[in-house]
Order: C-alpha cells, then sequence, then structure tokens
C-alpha cells in the first residue's frame, strides 16, 4: 500500500536535493567547524554559505565585513527559536512586563509563555474570530508603553490563516514593543521579508520545509541584545553554545534555496491541487466546513469540519488506505478535546471534534488527493451512520 | 592528500553504519512520530528502540510498563543535557544554593553555572593537581548539606583524565547532593553504569561517539522532578519539546550499540596506537612531556606539551601534511591563551602553549600515526630553531 502523505504541517519529506547537499557531511567532511585545521575550517565555510542561503529565504539582507549573514542564528528547532526570541525580547525590554500573543499560537509559545506568567509577567491573549482573523481593536488596545514584547504567528499550523503580521509589527513597534513571529508554518511557502515587514525576531524549523528535522533558524535583529538559551563555547557568536548540527545546516541551507526558488510557482500549484480537493468534498459530503480565513491562507492547508463525528475515527479509517492527515498539531496529539484553535475560533460544538487537516506538498500528486476525496465518502458517511448526533438533514 | 584525523576528542566521522541506519528517515520514513498514522506511529517505535540502545550503552535499566528507557531524554547536543541538567538539579534541590564543580570543566558546565552565579548561587570549583587529578580532600571539605548540585566530568577532554566519578558522587549523595557528571567524552570510550555508579544525572554528545552532530541524551533519573530547557509540545514526555530529530536520534542509538559491542577491544587497540605513538615522540623529540593522570586516561588521548613553542604553529604545520590536531576544546578555539585546563594543571609557562592534544578513533591506522610522529620531528626542531626561548641543552 502507497502512503499517501497529507500531513505536511506536521512534518515533510527531506527533498532528495537537499539530502544529497548534506551526504558529504556525516561520513566525509566530517570537521568540527570550530577547530583551526582546515579540514574544520572548511566546514565552518559552509555553514556560512548556508546562513546566507537562509537569509536570502528571509530577506535578511545584512551582511558583515566578511560576508556573514549575522541575523541568522541556528537552531535545534522551531520551539527553540520561538523560546530563544521570546527570552531575548524581554531581556531587551527591561522591567516591562506585558506580552501580547494570540490565542492561536503554537505550543513553543505558548508554554513559554506560562512559564513567563510565574514570574510576574502579565500575558494577554487576544482573540480571534470564526475565521481564525484577528481581532486587531483588541489588539490596538492592549498596546502600551509596557508591552516588552508582541509575539504573533505568521500563518497558522491548523487553519492556514494569516496574519497581517506586517501591520502587528508596525503598531507593535509604535508602542515601542518588540515584535518576534513565529513563521514555521509559512516559512518556504510564502514569500517572508524580514527587512520590509520590519520584524525583531523571526523563527523558523527545518522540517517544515523539507529540510531534516532537529534543525531551525532564528532571525535576531542586529543591535538587539541576544541572551542565549544555551548557555556553552563561542558558537554562533557566542549566541548559542553547542557544536553546530553542521549536516542538518547545510540542509535546512539547501531547503530555504529550494523554496526561495521555486516559491510563486508552487503556491499557484499547491493552491489548485488544494482548492480542487475542498470542492470535490463540498461536492459529495453534506453538512462540511471548510475552516480559516479563506481569503488569506496558506496555500496548502485545508482545515475541514465533518459535523457529528469524531476526527479520531475519520484518522483511523484513512490511515486504512495509507492517507495520512490529522486531527490538530501533532504537537498536541493524544488529547480527544477539539484544540485550543478551534476553539479559539468558536467552532461549534458539533464541528469541531470532526475536524481533519489536510496539508500538502509539492510531492503531492492530483491522483492522490482524488483518492482521498473518494475515500472519505463512504468514511463519512459509515461513521454518521454510527453517530448518535446525526440526522440525516 | 590525505587526510589524517587526530582530532577525535572535538568531533568524529559518522560511522558508515550508523549513517545507513539513518538514511531512511530523510527521503522515506519521514513522518513525525507525534503524527497518530502509522506513518508517524512507525517512527516513534523506531525512537524508542533507539533510547533503548542508548539506556544499554549508559547502564540505565529501568523500563517502564511499555519497555521504554523513559530515563533517556534525547537532546541538541552535550551542552543542552549540560545545561539542563543543572537546571533540574538546582529546581529540585530548593534552596540550596552551593554547586560545586572542577577546575576543568567544558563551557556547557562553565558558561551555565557563571549565569547561575549572577543569581546567588556560590559555585565552588574544585581544583586539580599537575596530572589533572581531582583535589579529594578540598572536595570532601567542600560537599555540606547546603550544596545543590555537585557537577564533574567524567573524562577531561583536553589531557583524558579520569575523575573518581563513582566515589565523587558517593560522597555528594552523602551529603545530600544531587551528582551531575558530563560524559561527553567518555561514553563509548569507557563502560559506564549509571545504575551502579549511582548518578542522579549524565550527559553525552552523539558526535564524539561516531553519531552525528547535532544529537545527545540527557539520563535523568526517574523520580527526581523535571525541568525543562526547551518549553512546547508533549515530546519526550513533556521535558523537551520540539519535533524529534528523527534520523540523528536513530544514528545515536546506533552507535550507542556499535560502541557498546565494541568497547573493550576498542579501548585495547586505541591505548596500544596512543602509546606507541606517545613513545615515539618520547623517543625522537627533546624536551616534551605527557599531560594527565597517565594510570587513568581515555586510551584515545594523549595530550603532549612541546617547551618553548607555540602549539597554534605546530597545528599549521601539522596540517600542511593534512594531519589535524589541535591545541585544545574546539569549542574554545580562538583564543592564544593557555586553556583553563592547563592553567588549573600549572602546566609550566614555557610548556602550556606548546600544548598539543592528539584524540584517536578506530578509523586510525599505525601508520597515521608513525607519519604523524615522524613529521613532528622537523616541525618542532624548526619551530625551536626560530624560537628565542628555546636553547639547546
Amino acid at each position: 500500500m502507497n502512503t499517501i502523505y497529507l500531513d505536511n504541517n506536521a512534518t515533510t519529506r527531506v527533498a532528495p536535493e537537499v539530502f544529497e547537499a548534506m551526504r558529504p557531511f556525516f561520513c566525509e567532511r566530517y570537521g568540527n567547524p570550530s577547530s583551526i585545521h582546515r579540514f574544520g575550517g572548511a566546514v565552518a565555510a559552509e555553514i556560512e554559505a548556508a546562513r546566507r542561503q537562509v537569509a536570502e529565504l528571509l530577506g535578511a539582507r545584512y551582511r558583515d565585513k566578511n560576508g556573514c549573514a549575522t541575523e541568522i542564528v541556528f537552531t535545534s528547532c522551531g520551539t527553540e527559536g520561538d523560546n530563544t526570541a521570546i527570552g531575548c525580547a524581554v531581556a531587551a525590554a527591561k522591567g516591562k512586563k506585558k506580552i501580547i500573543t494570540s490565542a492561536v499560537e503554537h505550543p513553543g509559545i505558548n508554554h513559554y509563555l506560562e512559564n513567563l506568567a510565574r514570574r510576574d509577567y502579565r500575558i494577554v491573549r487576544i482573540g480571534v474570530d470564526g475565521r481564525g482573523r484577528l481581532d486587531l481593536d483588541a489588539y490596538r488596545a492592549a498596546l502600551d508603553g509596557n508591552t516588552a514584547l508582541v509575539t504573533m504567528m505568521y500563518a497558522n499550523n491548523e487553519t492556514g490563516t494569516i496574519f497581517p503580521v506586517r501591520e502587528l509589527c508596525r503598531l507593535a513597534h509604535e508602542a515601542g514593543a518588540f515584535f518576534h513571529t513565529d513563521a514555521v508554518q509559512a516559512a518556504g511557502k510564502l514569500p517572508i521579508d524580514v527587512d520590509e515587514e520590519g520584524f525583531d525576531f523571526l523563527s523558523i524549523s527545518g522540517h517544515k520545509l523539507h529540510a531534516p528535522k532537529g534543525v531551525g533558524a532564528l532571525f535576531a535583529r542586529r543591535g538587539i541584545p541576544f541572551t542565549p538559551l544555551l548557555l556553552g563555547g563561542h558558537q554562533e557568536r557566542m549566541r548559542r553554545g553547542g557544536t553546530e548540527n553542521v549536516a542538518s545546516i547545510i540542509g535546512l541551507g539547501a531547503a530555504s534555496a529550494l523554496a526561495r526558488g521555486n516559491l510563486a510557482s508552487e503556491a499557484v500549484a499547491l493552491r489548485r491541487l488544494r482548492d480542487g480537493f475542498e470542492q470535490k468534498l463540498l461536492a459529495t459530503i453534506p453538512s462540511i466546513s471548510v475552516n480559516g480565513d479563506l481569503e488569506n491562507r496558506l496555500p496548502n492547508t485545508s482545515s475541514v469540519s465533518f459535523t457529528d463525528i469524531e476526527g479520531e475515527s475519520i484518522l483511523m479509517l484513512l490511515d486504512q488506505y495509507g492517507i495520512c492527515a490529522s486531527s490538530g498539531s501533532a504537537c498536541t496529539t493524544g488529547s480527544l478535546e477539539p484544540s485550543h484553535v478551534m476553539r479559539a475560533m468558536n467552532i461549534p460544538y458539533n464541528a469541531a471534534p470532526g475536524t481533519i487537516r489536510f496539508s500538502i506538498s509539492k510531492y503531492n500528486t492530483a491522483q492522490e488527493l482524488d483518492f482521498t476525496a473518494e475515500k472519505l465518502v463512504p468514511i463519512i458517511a459509515k461513521l454518521r451512520r454510527m453517530s448518535p448526533y446525526w440526522n440525516e438533514k
């Protein structure tokens, strides 16, 4: 049985080109970039090349006199970038005790903020409407001179809804606050330009854009004091101790270059596939709805609520056909409760539990999506027949 | 020109068998272990298998009812393990404000402790003698009921000197303190048994034992409250947020199994190679000394001081022959000062600057070491002719 992988917001396949770029750095070019000998030094040069590739994907134009994109710090994952960014901003904004965020952030933001809340920080969570759009009035009202940081995701992992981050950043700066965006889901799918958009911090994760798991990057604007999360050696210009994850950093660079080269054309192709899939579902399955801001969504993400049934059962039956999807973030799997994102959007009680996220990549085909849409018809019908809540209208 | 890599305490080649074990997890088995579908779930099972392999290398025998070695937490590097262990111990030892360590620890320990010193903690650094052996009397005198944690490395990265960690741990426990050991250099080279030795925390790094860079593991004994360093999703049983670095974790498991299977025979082979190399140097080059505890050293490490010349020049000339060695830890490269380890050992002012660490692995051959020893004779002679301090005796 073939796998039909429609869970690309959870993780992606490493692109074969990316794997080929990484391969020499395991058994052949295995030097430590901090070493004084050429065998190590040559690896250090490759890391700087990868750093430039990431900087180019993100629009970080600053280079130091050696040509290094010093505003990019490599991390071990999106969560590390998120945690580090918040830690830096809070330390740099000495004395300010308010942090503004949204009600639909990733656990890498939420859990870190919960921790700060126990240390005297006031966390203000701005709500969203039924389409996942931020309440801008509430945001404006919350901003004040005591705001250390605004952290708002670029695009939501469950619905794909894109926040107006450029405008949110502008307003944060007017209030004298730092601005961080978790761009884990946006990077590689949307054009990002940290210099034009003005962010102070932005975090990405490799494995969401066809680089391997276990590597990420944090953009941290120069001039803002940096507070390292990992304290050790002098790596990453004293901003992250620990020997560099060389092969994966090379992979993140290669994946960034690949994504940047094909961003616009891939977005068109993904949107076409996704929209065709949604139209097929809407035409063949009654009582379903597509979640999120339909005008302003990641091109690859489709969140669909099937009323009166459980998402977990849908996933199990899809899995019988080798079709991989998810009920929400992989990072909160295991809970039967509707996700905090669905709750924040006030998705009705009979629709939220039956919400499935389909997230596609350039490796998916129209045939795979057609097959999935076809199989969903009997799956949903069967589960509804078994459901005590379902009444054929 | 071939590379002769004698810098294996800085980093190692990924073993080809390890790379083969990792390979499917990039482009084929790329699922997210947290996903509900089988494509992800099968990866989660492989991670648990790797966790057991690491546990077996370290002698961590506890398994939960599902057979999981829950005392092992995967990290992104040795530094993360070191930082996390100290953070956990300090939080668990509520109110106690003293931390005892040695004067020769790795930056992953030192920099974290310097940070704690700014937060009201008292850091006591126990000195070493000229052979790098810990001052046990000073250690016993420092231990008291206010000691939260003792953190002492298992074996020194520069000299290979092995600390009596079992005894140090026993004394720490008598005083009611937690005990952590940075076993980054020991793991895979020495037999370790956390259950017999009694450690509360032990950290290792993959890339020192032929696994890739960017992955490590922390042993954290069950029953001690765990304070995560990275706050995000539910991964690693809520002890480390962030999607698992799947391929590298599989690699660390494979490298652990490989090291465990060959530990005793490899140690004999390494020691024979290393001792032969040192004997050759001592027989052919005047005014040199071998550093560290010669009775109690890692089998692969040779720290040699060449009096009256600079280590950096020796390394440069070795590099001309493709020979890679180092003047100390790769994590502190760039400084011309003798390392903190050499200073703690009171290596004489005319010997410390000319100290070179040769660290070998199973991939080195007697031919490589013979070639290196031969080339060192004219290199040292040439540098001494140029040295204002050298007087042929």
